[in-house]
């Protein structure tokens, strides 16, 4: 029989960080740091392990850190989720997400993504029996579209996937942006999936715009982090999901059959480190020196910056190198550029349904400075 | 809209959980240890923190721990599985076997289960948009019954899921079952899913039927396991798929945008001390001695043990009890039982499709002796 995603191959990321490994590159393609989460953290899980917090936790999660999750959520954004109801844990953002389409998404619907968009939100609207609808986000600045967002509506549209800071333009939506997203759904019943996994790397000042900041937002959204992104820790594959109960209650029944719960003990440990909230506090001027030197490095090379008011990525456009480079395609570039360059890269045209190539490619600043100097030598050797 | 699983409530697991912490109840319900893992798995975990093993591993598991697998298959099993292509570590054994049946059941299937069985089975199935077809293993003795099997296939099976050591009733398939399995499906391609979570708690010199052992078995199955429970350590959520590589490329498409990949510290761990394979060979004699002690304890009680010929779960037959209490159905019996004589059980009819009472329940002995002897004392003194 045909596969259930005949479009699919292996993900970019794996991809890239695959073909960064052969050629010995600085590997700034997938998302990820090159440094360890703060000691206190990696202790806490030790003495979760030694208290002897290796069986099965609630499915739902550990309460001490469903608890310190929802104390998060009302002290940054002022929503109280109820963590008895509210809140679950995840083995990361990835299974938060299908698991909530899975549960919420029906045969025959629709869900709206916007493009560029993470590669793995089509393939798990397909597995639901759904259709993505791509919606471009405006060419250039990568904002969202509320026109095209209003024109691609049917009676079907069962959802719509946002995600600010953005994966991977670096674009962070506004606090008019979500006003205007809840005066388009409101006539609507429209579910909104707010992947918000970025949501502690805003810089310049921006204030994140989480959905539990938003009433009538919130009211109909499961919002979804990652505790390896703000943590530094993405080996751990922990993160989590609020939603109002209603939501929750059907998001749980297929979560429970399909990773039952989450590990125990990094769970205890990221609870008893998350009761001090100072680590999320410190995250976005920790990463804005990063992108600041990181583009401060990139002015030497003939790659051009786009804007990166969040996340840790930064897109740089590739137009002005010599045009024999110029005229590869994204996938291409960047494979010259982990094999010639030495610094591995992640295409843009694998974040659009259509695979536009707009000479546009990701790099990932979440790494030691130490890193990003040797690509930044790497990069204006070779262009 | 209405839910996609409206059957599903909270699993029993959660359900007699909850209430064995509220009643003080010696919680002998939800399968898991109450001791630990070994001390030398606990530091190898944290040797593999320390040595900054705390981001993203391979999408398909650390390459270690894929070639510790492929090498116990091939010691105990004798075939030979690929680690590069055919093995995957996942997020415990119920995220392989939703990820396995979203990846190869398409919508319009059906897919076979033996009742009683595993709560997640037919919930997967229809989060697949397929439909699960009940067969009942012979009633009393609990074996495949190859009649109601073959008369269960039509030309939308798609699929078969087999479960030996068999939660809940303890039975182990025999090495003739196996070749009766295959002589069945020979002139089909139907496939096999392998739940072999309980492959390492075999008793009284029983031989473990997995899959792997039976080339035309392996050739058409995905074989599903979980350190959790061979390693005591069930909150860690790993475990692992092993199948032939057409199969393993579909499950890995939908792994990927399901949990993308797994708990990096724990499964260098793992791979660390699964070198040597001596945990594998000893936990049937230390299962078999909690089975024995168990048993012996019972006798002593109204409650008359079913034969167990492997997992850590005894099943036993409450009819002898005094008629008030013969009477409940198991549901009912369990909430006594746990309210009443302070010892928590799952009624076997949550693993029934139709609910059927026999006045069967089932009971964890995967605990310290002193709490088994607590458990006891207490059903003694109620029973
Ligand atoms: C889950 S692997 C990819 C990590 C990531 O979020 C990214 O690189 O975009
Ligand atoms: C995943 S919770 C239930 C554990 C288990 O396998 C059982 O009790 O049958």
């Amino acid at each position: 029989p045909v596969s259930r995603l005949p479009q699919v191959g292996t993900t970019i990321f794996t991809t890239m960080s695959a073909l960064a490994l052969e050629c010995q590159a600085v590997n700034l393609g997938q998302g990820f740091p090159d440094f360890d989460g703060d000691p206190r953290l990696m202790q806490a899980v030790k003495d979760a392990m030694d208290a002897g917090h290796n069986q099965y936790p609630p499915m739902a999660g550990v309460p001490a850190l469903r608890q310190a999750i929802a104390d998060k959520l009302l002290a940054l954004y002022g929503r109280a989720y109820d963590p008895a109801h509210e809140i679950t844990v995840t083995a990361g953002a990835t299974q938060a997400i299908l698991t909530a389409i899975l549960a919420l998404v029906h045969p025959g619907d629709e869900v709206i993504v916007l493009d560029p968009c993470y590669d793995s939100y089509e393939p798990n609207i397909v597995l639901a029996g759904a259709t993505a609808v791509h919606v471009p986000l405006t060419a250039g600045s990568f904002r969202p579209d509320f026109d095209r967002i209003a024109a691609a509506i049917t009676p079907r549209t069962r959802a719509l996937i946002i995600n600010s800071p953005h994966n991977p333009t670096g674009t962070v939506w506004s606090a008019d942006e979500m006003q205007r997203l809840a005066d388009l759904l409101r006539p609507t019943d429209i579910l909104v999936l707010s992947d918000e996994v970025y949501e502690h790397m805003c810089f310049d000042g921006q204030v994140h715009q989480s959905v539990a900041r938003h009433p009538e937002l919130a009211a109909r959204a499961v919002l979804v982090s990652s505790f390896g992104k703000t943590c530094h820790v993405t080996g751990w594959k922990v993160g989590y999901t609020a939603a109002p109960r209603a939501l929750m209650d059907e998001f749980r029944k297929v979560h429970q059959f399909n990773v039952f719960t989450v590990n125990t003990p990094m769970q205890h440990g990221l609870a008893a480190y998350l009761a001090d909230p100072t680590p999320y506090l410190e995250l976005s001027a920790f990463y804005q020196a990063k992108r600041d030197l990181f583009r401060r490095g990139l002015a030497d090379t003939a790659l051009r910056p786009l804007p990166c008011e969040g996340t840790y990525f930064q897109v740089v456009d590739y137009s002005g190198l010599p045009d024999a480079i110029a005229a590869l395609p994204e996938a291409q570039f960047c494979q010259w550029l982990t094999r010639e360059a030495g610094v591995a890269a992640i295409p843009l045209s694998a974040f659009h349904a259509d695979g536009r190539n707009q000479q546009l490619a990701r790099l990932c600043f979440a790494k030691r400075d130490s890193t990003l100097h040797t690509a930044l030598e790497r990069l204006k050797r070779h262009l």
